[in-house]
């Protein structure tokens, strides 16, 4: 058996990332003592040094399904409690199958979270989704955590042009933190921190009261996408450490295009 | 050379649709005397008799591209005067070099529409996705003409229960009809029908009064999806013959999910 | 509290489909005796009579999340045994909230199953799209089911014309039925079909040994797409009762746009 | 009338991109002395300093379109030679319109190239994806070049064990340079680098005898993405100056998910 991934290459270059993406699997998480069963979207990489062809791809995937693999089972053994503990998880089992001097796990799903209507207090199940990125480098391990809301914008343009009337539409912003592993962010408190700065949260599930609810929040906050943007940039810094991104694009109601605000520290 | 195509299928089964899809390339269009290039995406299908195992797809490739080919140079000898002639044309073409007993021709690509703003009446270029099929049958040519429109709506139901305040949203309709290749429809006047039929339509260039005559537009028509469905569908049985498909789909600004109306004759 | 839903709108016309569609929440199945927790994508619908200017969304919001409340907590109460119960209980929960003629609920999700790598021997969990449409007529109720698989084609003309050598792609293939309600047709079986007419399956994990078993499967069993359709349909009609519909499509590796065989009895 | 976004924001807070996205509109390019016609996506953005609360939108939507004005009608005026020419035409028309300390202009389109098929020396045309960006910083003007080429590649590690047998897949590669505005480098010579990169190119037309000559060069070539990556990065290295960035992506024949490398310098 010929081992082609070994062989010196006739370039010479390092490669900084290598590896499978899109690949779709099954995990478990044990979410404050409860099981979650999911289906996230991974991406693991491995840097090749100049004198190696190539990586040995399948030692990637079994990486992801040894530490996934009592996620198929009812009966789980060890669960992890993070997404980010399920990405480093991953990385260290590499450790063990592939040489490598930097590696990175990304995981892509949807969180739910319970939340409440604004007027008739139903309980209303909200989907976001997050991804969560560890790079692990010779020296130390980051992370990297994403969160996705939905929300809307009313505009305060048109409002004060229009004696109160003005355009409303959907929005969506992003909100993503590079910091060290070890640094306690949880991707709820940051949806949190999203969903609170549009002009109001979007629900699933809305009776009249609730309706009327929104349509009174909206006309009483109006905020561009960029009041959006600084709100969120200006909470996140308050709560949470790190390089801090945010994006905010909102899908205009009276436009065919989009506008967007994005900034970062 | 092997032409395996021609060989007998263990599994005989006439295959209705065989070809191409998601191919692009450049298209010329004549239209009421001026020269327009653009870069469709065309599907081009033919029927597989039970005993053939296969077609020649790069003779599908060659219609296209001898259609075509005139395109690409400045100095056109021949450009076609819209998109379902250029769509025949390219089945015309295919009978002299391929067998078939019914083919199809789909054509994908965006229009570009001269409109006035509302207030300060100047130019907005506005585009639209389009799509035109050809389907020859052994006993007749059909065409499907389908429009793309992006418009809004502001709900009847929160305005009514807000004291004239509402939620707004983008929404998105779509017009397909199914008719004789003979009928004459024209795509512009698919997309005035759908257009005129939003809360208001959307426009890529607004002044402030522009803005602001779009913001009055929505408060004095609201609409839910359904009557924009109904409106788009009334209006598009008055003007056109043959077979007609409504979908509108709206943006919501209050949820996470979209709604939808939908109907046909 | 305004019912602008309930009036009569200005342009009678009855719509055939009115409702929620891109909604994303967590649904919770017991298949086969173990319980499965996922996040699928719905889209219900009803039919709106011409009298009436709108239908009330929460309700159906509302019956989507009544029957999926369960799901949620890890002791569930009850859980549905396939994605066609979840749809028909959804149904059924809607006709005590909302008068209708006719119904659709459709759920779009990921099922997991687990195969075995061809040579090593080893469990590899593998991912396939499906989705599941409930259609409620008044004198009767249907379904629809939708499988995807990716699989790959290694073309039997280039073989014929290389000496053994070919272009390979991967290809992904739907199989569609529309059956009654009560027609017992599993998802995995659609899949099975599915995926054993390609050239040959794919697989997440492949050791070097099972690389090799899949690249000789794919050589020694070139197929056209148009083989792969004619192989998918004929085994369904054999295994499976109702409308079956049939498209495969191929990532032609030497072209930049794809290849389709599409049939249907 | 109220001007909103003169008004001092609650938060301040400097954003670095405030603007539109997702625009689409017409534009004309002088190429080599023929024009063409096409409908590119167009993002532009601005910073917005802390003291003001917005941008106003619609001066960057009159950049774009007096930029382009003059390319609906056949009797062009004036026409721009490259896309970052066209970019930083929008950018200085801006100057004049909205103060601003860094803008940014990117354009997202489709180039046609003319090729020759390898065996039959038939000309066929093939469409790349490209995008161009100009970064307006105080002090320089930058430029982003980046161009995706679809090929492909057999797995030289398959072969090794499978007596020349292996698995081949359709591979996407994109090329993105960092330069100088002033740097000259034709889109045209980056989508040569990365075309000559993958065991063979990809061509819209291919008769049977190119479709053979395909087949041998692939299979004459065996390459990794490891190996993809390293070959562009180092011929554009030797001909184009700037940071560089490869990313290759292959959609493998025998998984459902796909492998990457990605490197830079």
């Amino acid at each position: 058996m010929f081992e082609t991934q070994e062989e010196i290459p006739e370039i010479r270059e390092r490669l900084h990332r290598v590896g499978i993406t899109n690949l779709r699997t099954i995990a478990r998480i044990n979410w404050k003592g409860k099981f979650y069963t999911f289906i996230p979207t991974f991406e693991i990489t491995i840097d090749v040094p100049e004198e190696k062809k190539g990586i040995h791809m399948s030692r990637l995937v079994e990486s992801i399904t040894e530490t996934m693999s009592e996620a198929v089972e009812e009966e789980v053994k060890e669960a992890h409690t993070s997404l980010e503990e399920l990405g480093l998880a991953i990385i260290r089992r590499l450790e063990k199958k592939h040489p490598h001097r930097r590696a990175e796990a990304w995981i892509k799903t949807q969180l739910i979270m319970e939340r409440e209507t604004p007027a008739s207090k139903k309980v209303t199940l909200e989907t976001y989704d997050v991804e969560v990125g560890v790079i692990k480098e010779p020296e130390k391990v980051e992370k990297v955590l994403k969160v996705i809301a939905i929300g809307n914008t009313a505009c305060p343009h048109a409002m004060a042009n229009n004696q109160g009337k003005t355009h409303i539409q959907r929005a969506i912003a992003t909100l993503e933190i590079r910091t060290d592993y070890d640094e306690e962010i949880p991707l709820e408190d940051m949806i949190d921190v999203v969903e609170e700065s549009f002009s109001s949260p979007t629900y699933t599930l809305l009776k009249t009261a609730d309706e009327n609810a929104v349509v009174q929040a909206m006309y009483s906050n109006p905020k561009f996408v960029e009041d959006v943007a600084r709100e969120i940039i200006f909470k996140a810094r308050q709560r949470f450490k790190g390089n801090i991104h945010v994006r905010v694009l909102s899908h205009e109601s009276i436009h065919k295009h989009d506008v967007i605000a994005e900034t970062w520290n």
